[in-house]
This record gives C-alpha cells, sequence and structure tokens, in this order.
C-alpha cells in the first residue's frame, strides 16, 4: 500500500481523492490547503494548512492551479519522495527542486458536483525514472484510466489541442445557443447533431468527416447565412470558412 | 396508407427510403432521379427519370441537392397533392408552383453507410396549412422522431447554427488531429473530452460551461499556446479567445 499526501482541494483533486481513496494499492493519508475552509469537505482524514506539518509519504500528489504549482513544489519537503502534479499546461521541470518528479495528467473536463469515471479517462503520465513511470501507471491502472506516456513537450502540444477540441469547440456551440435563442428555437434541437458530430470523430478522421457549405464552396450558401450574422459571428464564420477551404483545397 | 414519390437518390433519399417504407402509414411508390444509374439500388420498386412518367401520389418528397430543387419542383406536376423537400437551407417558398407545399427538413448528418435511426433526429416541419402540417407530423411521429414545428425564417437561422455546432466544430477537431499528428500524439486521447464537451451541452448551457484559458483571461498560457501553432491556428486561436473574452466579459 502505498500513501499519498494530497496538496489542493479543486474538482481534480476532489475526483481524485474518491478515486484513489477506493483502490487497494493506495490511500490518502493528508489533504494539505492554505485555505482552510476549502479543507472542510476532506474531514473524514487529517488534513493540515501548513506544509511543516504535512506528514511524510511515498508520493505528494499537487492538484492545485498552474500557477499555484511553484510556490506548493518549492516549499514541500519531499525527503526523497515522489512529487507529482496534474498539470496539462505545465512541464515537469516545474517540480525540479525535487529529486524524482512525475506528472499525471488526466486529459478531461471535472466539474465538481459530476461524478467522473475514471475508467473513461486517458492518463498522460510522464516521469523521470522508469521505476516511478511504472509506479505512476500502477496508480493510473488501479483507477482503470487509459494510460499514455506522454512527454512535457508532447503534453504542451495536447494541451492546445485540448483547447480547440474543448473550449473553442463549446464556444461554437454557444454562438449556436445564442442564435437559436435569438430566433425562438430551441437550442435542444442541435443536441443530436452536436453528439452525432462528436461521435463521428471517434469512427473517422475528422478531416474525412467535414462537410457543409465551406468544403463544397457553396457561395449562395455562405452569403446567405453571413447575412444573417453579427459582426463577431461573421468574423469567425469567414475565418473558419477560409480556413477548412485553405485546408482542404490545398489537399484535395 | 399514404402514396409517396421519393424525387432524389443521396444520402438523406436514401435513408428516407428506408425508414418510410417502415411504416404502417406511408409507403413510397416510385423513386424518380435523373441519372438512371443512382436508381439501380432502388429496384425493388419503380423507378424513372422521365418528369411524365411520374406516378400519382399523395406527397412528393424531394430530397436532393439544394440547388436542384427549383428544377425539380418546376418540372413536376403535382396536381394538386402535397409537394415537400427536405432541404435546411431552402425556404417553403422555392416550391410556389405548387397548391400544397411543406418543408420536412430532419436536423442530422447522414452519411451513406452508416445506419440511421430516425429517432434520435428532430425533424423541422413547416407547411402551408394545417391539415398539411398535420399529414407531416404524422409522417414524423411514424418515423418516432422528434418534431419541431420550425418556419422558413427560423430554418434559416437554425441552419447556420448548424454549421457552427458541426461543420466548424468538426474542423476544429481537424485541427486538434493535426496538432496531435505533428507532435506523435494519438488522436484518440481526445476523444473522452470531445464526447464530455459535447455531453455538456445538453446538460447545461453551453455558455455556462464555458471554461479555459481565454475565459480566466491567463495571459501566460494563451502567449504559450500562440508560440506552438502555425499562422492559420494561431488567427483561429486569437480570433476565439478574442470572441470568448468579448461575450463573457461584456457580461459577467
Amino acid at each position: 500500500m502505498k500513501s499519498i499526501v494530497l496538496l489542493g482541494t479543486g474538482n481534480l483533486a476532489s475526483h481524485l481523492f474518491t478515486a484513489i481513496n477506493k483502490t487497494p494499492g493506495f490511500q490518502i493519508i493528508q489533504v494539505y490547503n492554505h485555505n482552510y475552509r476549502s479543507l472542510e469537505s476532506f474531514s473524514q482524514i487529517p488534513v493540515t494548512t501548513q506544509f511543516d506539518e504535512i506528514l511524510k509519504a511515498d508520493i505528494y500528489l499537487i492538484s492545485i492551479k498552474d500557477d499555484q504549482i511553484s510556490r506548493v513544489s518549492e516549499n514541500l519537503e519531499s525527503n526523497g519522495s515522489l512529487v507529482i502534479h496534474t498539470a496539462g499546461g505545465k512541464p515537469m521541470e516545474i517540480l525540479n527542486s525535487h529529486e524524482r518528479t512525475g506528472v499525471f495528467y488526466p486529459l478531461q473536463t471535472f466539474s465538481k458536483n459530476k461524478k467522473m469515471n475514471f475508467q473513461d479517462i486517458p492518463i498522460c503520465l510522464e516521469a523521470t525514472s522508469e521505476s516511478d513511470l511504472q509506479i505512476l501507471e500502477e496508480l493510473a491502472g488501479e483507477l482503470r484510466a487509459k494510460v499514455y506516456r506522454i512527454d512535457s513537450a508532447q503534453r504542451k502540444s495536447l494541451h492546445v489541442a485540448a483547447v480547440f477540441v474543448s473550449n473553442f469547440v463549446n464556444y461554437l456551440y454557444t454562438e449556436g445557443e445564442q442564435i437559436c435563442r435569438a430566433n425562438q428555437i430551441p437550442f435542444e434541437i442541435l443536441l443530436p447533431l452536436i453528439k452525432e458530430t462528436a461521435h463521428k470523430a471517434g469512427i473517422m478522421s475528422p478531416y474525412d468527416a467535414q462537410t457543409g457549405p465551406a468544403l463544397r464552396n457553396d457561395k449562395q450558401v455562405i452569403e446567405g447565412h453571413l447575412a444573417q450574422l453579427t459582426t463577431q459571428q461573421k468574423e469567425i464564420y469567414t475565418l473558419l470558412t477560409h480556413s477548412i477551404q485553405n485546408l482542404h483545397g490545398k489537399e484535395l
């Protein structure tokens, strides 16, 4: 049984806490956060707001806001134990004041109140040594997650790719919602299309799945669409239409 | 039992053919297309390439490319029967040479080889008379589709909204795929995130579901992302980041 001190109390930290404590091989023995109030929901085990009260453990799992990781890492005494963070956007080197370091990055959006099943989640792993990488694979394995070995440079790219396929995609959903609302159309009409478009990405390359007036270069439809849009929407429509045509025009 | 002549042999027409011929209340009695070869797969019932051979029917269902609808409609003798089209991007008036007209627009992407279940598909209906609208509701009902009454102006908006949430979203998936490929990362890592982002749109407003560096105005992360992108990707990243900030900044 490997002991873990969890540093952080946010969405991901909470989900990890619940999931890890169900595994046979790993146990969280303490939770640290600088703010006491956020520790109240972890009352079933020891908690602390003080770095000098942090217990000795096999693994220190830092799951906090990206811009706080350096500060927490520098204040933490690891005494030769493994120190890992969960941030997609930060390299492993941010933990370099410690001897044994790693990254345990679950690639998913987490909402505090929604139960997450780690079984559906890819976890990107990196460690300074092969033996520590195996410890992380064991932990991910006990969460039944799908494991990928991804180095810091790849993770940096993955993080920006995730912005495109999640944050920006969600923004386009918002634009769809706004257009519906402005025309007294229930947004739910678009949900099956949204789901099918996402589903298709799993069964064929999105490059091959592309359809629509931009791909067909259907100027009449494109002009009809532009005439209905706000200035902001028009700018997005035009740029994405040209981008689709550039990408496919070059390679067709 | 109402008889239908189907005009068209594309993806949607093929799916409608299969689905309608399973209903108790409607039957396709003939398929028309200008090109004989495309009619070969409909050999179980009468087919024709000639307008003057089109049979008398209760409903003429035109399911062909948008820019061909006018031509087919003008050549069709409807003799007081109901004439409908299936195009999201065209108004009902395009059928105005006929007395009784309507629109039967299933809002989904159709692939020829993938089986489609109309039960999951919203169908947007419009007709010049209430009694014809009821016939279309009956047809959609027998396909177990979810029915919405949507007029031509609304359908025009819905069509552009669909471009945002499907065509443009798929393009962002393609960009994610390109970034992965350029960095030797399997695109499949992003699939759970893609699915969860789509799923969230069904349980909360995408406006409320927005996350990411743009929303947080995390300049350091944004700059780190921009530094990795191609010129085209940079332009998209910048525009969508500003759009998210405009939308949320204004209303926060």
